[in-house]
């Protein structure tokens, strides 16, 4: 296998500049889900795709999800292409993920140069709204196996694909696919493989095998039939929003320490083996207090705040729907009022036990306020957590790949946000999972001036590649 | 005098019918002084009344406050109309205040009948935007003087006025002008009278002598450079939404209490004399929960509730700027918002102490949450409460004429809200002001269906002639 890698290696080095003019095109493709008026460029972006992988061979199918509504427009989603690259009953199967849009990108933002204008930087930035959210790595499966071809080296394992077009707007349409091809486009995969998230810092690979869930609910206070002048009724009636800010207030500490009773009750407890696997990661505060622009850390210790993004639960308040919330003055005393919060969950919550105890909790803490308004907990959507074993052969293959590719163990690590897809996928087809990163912390996925480091993409097309070979070399 | 009154309620009473159609003819210009394209209307009615009463023969002076801006337009303000009516040294001089513009009305937002066509009621109300607030009133000085000169009765005082076209949008350029005119044209004022606020019930007259101040706050607290996701940084970061719904609970209990410590220091102790002033007062906690649509009162006796809106200070919170405000679920976390909340203020509570008092309680408080983000208090206006004594002859004049058209001794009442021009009036003029509404509680003076009821118009236009006699017949 050494002598085949390295000459994989060498031909994709060889070939950076054609690649980074890939990168190029892709870009100028402003693939945006969100924008009704984008639609006709997301479509393109996956017809290329699918054009491109059946040039090279690959057998494609393109599901169309359906219609959706979208700034006063019906507009067909973006379609769902899947294809199957390799189909040696010899060989195992792997199954890789990406999509294909991008998020919204306006010069006028603050983009130093046109986002759909890829830009070489001599630092190695490039520069582009995609480059690294998901173009970069949807890409690299694609210029894998073209390298591969080129080279004259057959591919280790059958690949097969599902890129979709409309991951930055919710997915819409897709859950429903993997569940209808469960056990037809996709039976036979054996591992998934998805490259869609980032290294915790900006030096050093490294794998993900766990996701929080969360629980997001709407904390509804209802007092007086309309609002009322608090000239007239201040101090004289339940005022919905000091109900309401009594109660969040209840929630959650200042420190980040969440009041409902038994929340903590369910959660995995820290292992020594886990307790060590925070060892030698490369994240520090002080990195972090650069990002955040004011150190606002509540936590001294760098692994208390890797637990608390990524194994302890935690709880936001996001906002108030119904107050006045314009800049200036005004005098009202809302009369309906929605606080905004959700909960991050971790192994081994149980979403309905969570749901139950919040709504529990802020039921008795209204009650002891003594208020005639009326109060609800909606739970308005859930999703669960993802926590896979490190110690996977697909994460064992993929570590391998990465020593390869950069002479270091990769970090092992969680995130604290949600991918749902992951989860989708594990259910469903009832394989292992893998999250492989190609793009570093810094990259500013959702921001402006969204870039991927030259380093990171070339290393990331062999590591996908190295990834691919030690996967067949598994026993 | 009592001959010449009653000869003068006899030629009101003939004259109903002409003053319903009097007032229909105003309602039917729409002066919206908030909407650019009615500016024409609202200066067409400053014109009306100007003519109208030039035609009488009093003397006018139309002064033009200046421009504004609205809504990306620069407009001239409508005119401010001065007027003196009559001018004999041997009389007292009362100067009355009204405002000729009106609130927004739209037929869709709820309304039985068009809102600019004035509809008589089979149950007595007169609907139409503008009947009580405060056309009825404005008029109702005007059809006064109109029904002396046909009757042949001599004006008793001298009358000069001052009516406004800009009160509902913030009375823009008018105190400029009564500090200009304080010793020119209002010179020579004994009292001034104002007709713009509502009874305490719907069945009984009142005199107002009291109006609140209000001192209006935002407390900012500002965490992280910019927003964050909640997935990655919940938990991890103080946030600034967390830090604010612990201070704003720490503001005012929820039964209305106000725990910012001084700040009753300052507040006027209850006499047995005010004490015994709530006595048969037309107020009832049934007919307020009917308003409300549900009874979130807080308190139990009838008292306490009119105490807290009109001798206590109270603390409502409005709402949050900064923070997630939309219908739906998003998982941010805010990197700056803004909590909105405001005092109502009383006698003799001094308004920087009150600002010194809450931002140094904000401050101690801030400090034991043990938050690295970074808070601040901002008192962005406030103004001052006001407070006459019912002993004044003015009310005695008043309160004469109310027993003279009613038959009942009119209830005394404070208000909690502010009427700003009353102290403009009586710092710069230096004489006592008296509040005497026309129009009952029921009004919806802002609202849909605003009505004045046949009865209080009638009456009302009695009351205001007989008050001018009255106050002639002071010592």
């Amino acid at each position: 296998m050494a002598n085949t890698v390295e000459k994989y290696f060498d031909l994709v080095d060889q070939n950076q500049q054609k690649f980074i003019e890939a990168l190029r095109e892709v870009v100028a493709i402003p693939s945006v889900s969100s924008d009704a008026s984008r639609r006709g460029d997301v479509v393109r972006m996956g017809e290329w795709l699918q054009a491109r992988w059946e040039t090279l061979g690959a057998q494609c199918k393109r599901v169309d999800p359906g219609k959706q509504e979208l700034q006063g427009e019906v507009l067909d989603l973006p379609p769902v292409i899947l294809g199957q690259y390799g189909n040696d009953p010899g060989k195992k199967t792997v199954l890789v993920y990406g999509h294909y849009d991008v998020q919204p990108a306006l010069l006028e933002d603050g983009w130093e140069t046109d986002p759909f204008t890829l830009v070489e930087k001599e630092d190695g930035r490039l520069v582009g709204r995609g480059s690294t959210d998901d173009k970069g790595p949807v890409l690299g499966w694609l210029l894998c196996a073209e390298t591969h071809k080129q080279a004259g080296i057959e591919m280790p394992v059958n690949l097969k694909f599902c890129f979709e077009g409309m991951e930055e707007s919710g997915s819409e349409g897709l859950d429903a696919i993997i569940v209808d091809e469960a056990d037809k486009w996709f039976k036979g995969t054996d591992v998934v493989c998805i490259s869609d998230n980032y290294w915790l810092g900006t030096q050093k690979p490294c794998l993900t095998h766990g996701l929080r869930g969360v629980s997001y609910f709407h904390l509804e206070v209802e007092g007086p039939g309309a609002d009322l002048h608090s000239g007239v009724f201040g101090g004289t009636v339940h005022e919905p929003m000091v109900d309401l800010v009594h109660l969040l207030a209840r929630l959650v500490d200042n420190d980040g320490r969440i009041k409902v009773p038994g929340i903590y009750d369910q959660v995995m407890a820290v292992t020594d083996e886990e307790e060590q696997s925070y060892e030698g990661l490369e994240f520090s505060h002080k990195a972090l207090a650069t990002d955040l622009k004011h150190d606002v850390i509540i936590h001294d210790d760098e692994r208390m705040t890797l637990k608390h993004r990524w194994r302890y639960p935690t709880l936001s308040i996001h906002g108030v729907e119904g107050a006045f919330y314009a800049p200036g003055d005004k005098t009202v005393i809302p009369a309906r009022v929605r606080g905004k919060f959700s909960l991050r969950t971790v192994p081994n919550m149980e979403l309905p036990r969570v749901a139950e105890l919040v709504t529990k909790y802020l039921e008795d803490e209204f009650a002891k306020l003594g208020s005639k308004n009326r109060m609800r907990v909606i739970e308005t959507h859930s999703g669960r957590w993802w926590y896979s074993s490190p110690d996977h052969p697909n994460f064992v293959a993929a570590a391998k790949a990465t020593e390869r590719v950069y002479g270091v163990k990769p970090d092992v690590t969680r995130e604290g946000g949600s991918i749902p897809v992951t989860l989708t996928f594990e259910e469903n087809l009832k394989t292992n999972v893998l999250l492989l990163p190609m793009g570093a912390a810094d990259d500013g996925a959702h921001s402006i001036n969204e870039k991927i480091d030259k380093r990171n993409y070339i290393q990331g097309i062999k590591l996908l590649g190295a990834y691919l070979h030690e996967v067949a070399a598994l026993d």
